[in-house]
């Protein structure tokens, strides 16, 4: 498999997810600074001109919840989701779900809000709201949705690299870490493990 | 099962395939206009405060394509995803994640630009960008994304059931759907199904 990413960006979940798995793969970094995400080459590859994308034998996936939940149910060895059971799977789901379509949403519009307006103004008043929005989204997160010590509870999952990936952008959001103490805590967890290790070394984070 | 609701919001997505499945449920509304997706009793539901939530005997599922996959794991025999296979699973949730984290949030611009700046001018300036956006995905499904005569190809799935739901809402955003024959065609055929003619008169779309 290959393994297209990108620093700054959010392919860290899914390559903490699959350096976790076991599974044999190369990482092949898009160049976001040359723009390469947009390259003729690259749009083969993402029509939607965006990372991660996973290129398998079957074919190319993108979107980092399917990425994630493929990573998951090809490698059940690792127990990286609880792939077996339909309402716990949908409960991982649902918290991916959470960060992709709200979280990381309202992240975006601090530094891509060209993305939703042309004017210079409306740009900066989306970014000034960027901060209150993921702090409301992650007070959430700390007493509503995280069990500990791992997002769904005793085991490890593709949440938790999700999550991981989601918390290294709140200090350039505003927002300090250390107001969530379960969250916090899991943040240094995450960074015991091996497979963590190696990945935050490519990514300077 | 208790299926939670509102005219006006993506639940029909949802709604649709749980029709589709043969899964036994009662639907209950919840009356934005009384804003009582923000009620203590629903939060107490679903504190992210939105719709859809599927309340079953483990617990209670958010997020449209969780529930998607949700059930169409649990009704197999109805066939709304292929589930056995991870690759194609993979497929189907990549386009649905599609719809969730970038064809619906550029839609929310124009209906929901409070969530993302304060002031009046910044959210017309979101509005006035929606048009563009959503003929720019659309643009992306019609050529390179939708198989036909479904979205997946020959078999119908809860990937269908999305793309009606979000096909609904171009008009209001300012693009014709006829712009885009073969998910025109599609829209036509699914209106067809029975379990749509169902749904449909519950929205009144």
């Amino acid at each position: 498999m290959i393994f297209y990413f990108a620093k700054k960006s959010v392919a860290i979940a899914a390559h903490l997810a699959l350096e976790e798995s076991g599974a044999c793969y190369e990482a092949r970094e898009i160049d976001f600074a040359a723009t390469e995400q947009r390259s003729d080459s690259y749009l083969k590859i993402n029509p939607k001109g965006r990372v991660p994308a996973l290129a398998t034998d079957e074919g190319i996936i993108t979107e980092t919840p399917a990425i994630l939940a493929y990573i998951a149910q090809t490698n059940p060895a690792a127990n990286l989701a609880p792939t077996n059971n339909p309402y716990l799977f949908a409960k991982c789901q649902e918290f991916n779900l959470y960060l992709c379509s709200t979280v990381h949403v309202a992240h975006a519009h601090r530094v891509r809000g060209v993305r939703w307006a042309d004017d210079d103004a409306a740009i900066l008043a989306m970014q000034n709201k960027v901060s209150k929005n993921m702090s409301d989204y992650f007070d959430l997160l700390e007493s509503e949705i995280f069990v500990g010590p791992w997002v769904l509870g005793a085991d490890y999952s593709i949440c938790d690299a999700y999550l991981f990936t989601i918390a290294q952008w709140l200090k350039g959001d505003g927002v300090e870490l250390s107001r969530y103490p379960a969250i916090s805590d899991f943040e240094k967890r995450m960074r015991s493990r091996e497979a963590v290790k190696r990945v935050v070394s490519i990514y300077d984070i």
